[in-house]
């Protein structure tokens, strides 16, 4: 299968003319980097994507793990992609040196993790959360956890995973019950249940060492009452060697898709002999876990995003070869039949398409900006880094998950009967994306978040920052005539975002926090599309700039293409902010004052 | 399994107050009927489908159809329901009664075909698909073909089909390449190879009856020389017994969703022994299928709507109780959690699935009832249902296929984590529903027959019934004081579809056919939205009318619950026009501008 599932023009693109990714390389932390050096690393995760993870995509789907006898069983590629990925350096490529990392910038480090996900998500998932969850204890933990643990994640050997969920707290997390009771000895003993967790456990891995959240006997109530731990399926005895820790697989979902991962629910001290270890301070647990939510949430953006691209790539890979039907003007049944992407509808779904991958990309990207700009620099510049990407997680989930099916959906359609069927790989990135708004936050939550939180800290700074940056892309695409249109409507949409933000704040101080945040959903969608209209018109400055310089005929497609993909979705993406702000601002509060009794019939 | 997977409340609402079925029994044809007969009729139906259909909705899907050599088998209840439907009439509940039929008004055998369709969508699609295809050989064979196929086909003994889609002819027919060459005899022979057909191949029928597209040798290219036929697999020898007619199930495909029902790959007349008889007159064939391409479009707005229908049922059960998190404004971790209905949230979430479902049924049963009357009347008003039809089919067809398709999606977010799990039945409506946007013609098919067929119907009539019959709904509504609002915003919406239609149709005087369908998809899109629209409007009144009167407690719920649904259509979903509108009044032709080339990269 040499398909392809990504551009790497495009993600240099990204990186190099939008981003200036080399810029970072002036900060004496990233001093030792330069562009050759983004190349090779770039180079090296295309290879080990097709060598390794392209060829596996589909037969790990069709081959998912299985469960017997309390063993989970995942396809044998697992043990060889952990260890290339352990041995390659792909678990710890921004860890810094000093700990035996590569000190990668995120924007580098990301623009890889983008390539796994494209050529196959659920692979990339093993190697991904074990990065995570070793950063969790290397940033919390002391040295006796890191010396354990963090080398053997690190290395591909152990697997990492993120342990919250339980089966009465979902998206609740206040109402964990697992327990913690302290021993007087540097472990606790944990018991209780989980559900959800991915990678939860697997046969490709020497050991499992969960990161989970639990409840100290005594602890205060709710959220501030959650503290971390280190619980290792396996823990080292006093030879060393690795005995059964009392975390028991009780049982293995089958879901829609997103197979060749399994995610599994736990039975933990069953017998009373579960040992955990604090990291860090007591109630303090969720504050570290964030962290790594924060790391993921990113990161299901960008899977979500590598997925779409991979469907967007097979969808016009099909619109280019099959022939089908007649441009409408010139009907004439004894000519041949045209190339599908030939009609106008395929070229608008496949705009909408790389509308949508090519924004989401950059978006993610740009995050990964902030994270490197943030480690680097000091002070107010670093806080403003810090409240930007703040700000913009809960969008940079939700937009991709969101719109990244429907991306999906739109490049099945493409295939029409074909793309139902699993001779073609649509069907099965249909089936893997929608995991993406439920993982790491439904939407629903996020939007709360976004709209209840976010946008309120230090009273609205986040949200100024994020002003200030759309003004400055407004700004200097006025100064370029081809974009003066585009600068023009993202500002009115600007306006009326802001327009919309302080009605709904007013709200709040009038009627309370239900109506406030009855509809943040909508808000994060409105937000949403802003967003990525601001992607497209930073993209469009840098592509203005490319043309006008001597460019090769082969990049004048490709520009030209990025500036018809800004036409679409300034034309067709960006006006469904209308309709969201219709109902933002209608006082008719439906959905709160609806009694629960009104569903019966 | 006693779940819920549709509401007979809101059926017979449907029905008797706001279509007023009651009022076709005034008509000679339906005269021997009335409300206890089609009480009967329903309530038979709702046993048959909780008896027969319900109870495998999971085992068909988890056991597909096996295809080995050369035989697809498929789940045992096929032949059972096959038989159950022949014998229980339901295979013929609309055939006059001189031809043995139930001669029931379309309205309730729809009604019918939803609950069969809510209980098992796969199963039910045996049975529908024979008999549409009797009905072509009724309405357009000639006696011997009758006798022959018909009453085997109605008894549940044959299978019938529809045989349109050729390797290199999916949306385009014109190009369709099967041959037919006459042997002077009463039977032509037929060779070449058909795909996707649904119910092409299986062991539960004693024949296969394919109603197949093919072109006679020397007719005329493209859509004017298609003919009709009737090809066999097995045809009735001298002696009456079933031989090979060499129709050979050359391939199965494997599908993402809709997997109790095999769709197949034919190969037709490889011996050179394949016969078919042709329908009605040489070249008339797609004027034939039509009808029952038109049925079956109705037929899948159905399915969609069924579907989506179960899959809110079973939303709205896991919702009630389902408890997980409080109220945003009371927050305290001591107290217990609520149930996820009472978050508002959730309940737009539960308001998008009622009003799209809801809607949409009441969209369906009011083109029923436009078959109903066109049936019985004469003349003008013969021809205004027959028009009214002609327009509304592409939305009928599509709005419920793709936003059926949401609210499915919508109803697995409610579950959270578990919706992406086969433990509950979500994940299946949502790989299920997804056939819906491509069966019978794709979205964008649609479209296009809305916008470049049915609006230019007769100069516009049918469009011109259509505001018609829109404006009656909002003069009424305007009346009633708690309508009034709702009235108002659908004269707005209907007079920019008014505008958007007069300058899509000067577009194509000044432009040409190109840009005038360039976006026909969203055209669709704007009339499906403001078409369900004005179906909330009727059911409105009626609500207000029954609320006027006495009116008992349970019944009460369910009308509030009504308007609530009311209300979220007119507040979330009809602003959805504006940025349709805002795209479809907009001078930039991209999309038909953009040169294929541009998406190189």
């Amino acid at each position: 299968m040499a398909a392809k599932f990504f551009s790497e023009k495009n993600l240099k693109f990204l990186l190099y003319d939008v981003l200036d990714v080399e810029k970072v390389t002036q900060f004496d932390y990233y001093q030792d980097h330069n562009k050759t050096v983004f190349d090779m690393v770039i180079k090296s995760a295309d290879k080990l994507a097709k060598d390794l993870l392209w060829p596996v995509f589909e037969e790990m789907d069709r081959n998912p793990p299985t469960f017997e006898n309390g063993e989970v069983r995942v396809h044998p590629i697992v043990q060889k992609i952990l260890k290339a990925f352990g041995e390659g350096g792909w678990i710890s490529s921004t860890v810094p040196y000093d700990l035996d990392g590569e000190q990668l910038p995120h924007m580098i480090a990301d623009a890889c993790q983008f390539i796994f996900a494209a050529a196959n998500y659920p692979a990339s998932a093993f190697p991904g959360l074990s990065d995570g969850a070793a950063r969790l204890i290397e940033n919390f933990g002391n040295k006796e956890l890191y010396d354990v643990y963090v080398p053997n994640m690190r290395q591909g050997l152990w697997q990492g995973t993120m342990a919250l969920t339980e089966p009465e707290a979902g998206s609740s997390l206040a109402d964990i019950t697992i327990r913690a009771v302290s021993t007087g000895s540097e472990y606790y003993h944990i018991t209780g249940q989980k559900i959800f967790i991915s990678a939860g456990d697997h046969n490709a891995a020497e050991n499992i060492v969960h990161l989970m959240l639990a409840k100290i006997d005594g602890a205060p109530s709710g959220v501030k009452g959650i503290s971390l731990f280190v619980v290792p399926k396996k823990r080292l005895d006093k030879a060393g060697a690795l005995v059964s820790n009392d975390v028991v697989t009780s049982g293995m979902y089958h879901k829609l898709g997103y197979r060749g991962c399994p995610i599994v629910q736990l039975s933990i001290g069953d017998k009373n002999n579960c040992r955990g270890w604090l990291v860090g301070e007591p109630h303090n647990g969720l504050r570290y876990m964030f962290q790594m939510m924060n790391e993921a949430r990113i990161g299901v953006g960008l899977g979500a995003t590598a997925m779409a691209t991979a469907a967007y790539y097979a969808a016009l890979d099909y619109a280019r070869t099959r022939r089908q039907g007649r441009i409408v003007s010139r009907k004439d049944p004894a000519q041949p039949q045209v190339p599908i992407i030939e009609h106008a509808d395929v070229k608008r779904m496949l705009l909408f398409q790389r509308a949508v991958v090519e924004g989401s990309l950059a978006l993610l990207l740009q995050c990964s900006r902030f994270v490197d700009l943030q480690k680097v620099s000091q002070d107010t510049e670093k806080e403003k880094y810090s409240l930007l990407l703040d700000l913009l997680t809960p969008v940079a989930k939700t937009y991709p998950s969101e719109m990244g099916i429907q991306a999906i959906s739109q490049g099945l359609q493409c295939f029409g009967g074909s793309g139902y069927c699993d001779d073609y790989p649509l069907e099965q990135y249909y089936r893997d994306a929608r995991i993406h708004p439920i993982h790491e936050g439904t939407t629903g939550i996020h939007g709360m978040d976004l709209l209840g939180r976010k946008v309120t800290i230090q009273n609205g700074r986040a949200f100024s920052l994020f002003v200030d940056e759309l003004q400055d892309a407004i700004s200097k695409a006025r100064e370029i005539p081809a974009l003066g249109k585009y600068a023009q409507s993202l500002e009115g949409a600007l306006e009326k975002l802001q327009n919309v933000t302080h009605h709904l704040l007013s709200l709040a101080q009038a009627e309370g926090l239900e109506p406030f945040l009855a509809d943040a959903t909508l808000y994060l969608e409105m937000f949403g599309i802003i967003t990525i209209a601001w992607q497209w018109l930073l993209q469009g400055i840098s592509v203005q700039k490319a043309l006008g310089s001597d460019c090769r005929k082969s990049d004048v497609d490709f520009y030209q293409g990025k500036m018809y993909t800004l036409r679409y979705f300034f034309g067709y993406e960006l006006p469904k902010i209308k309709g969201l702000i219709e109902r933002l601002m209608d006082d008719d509060r439906l959905t709160v004052e609806m009694d629960a009794g009104f569903f019966n019939d």
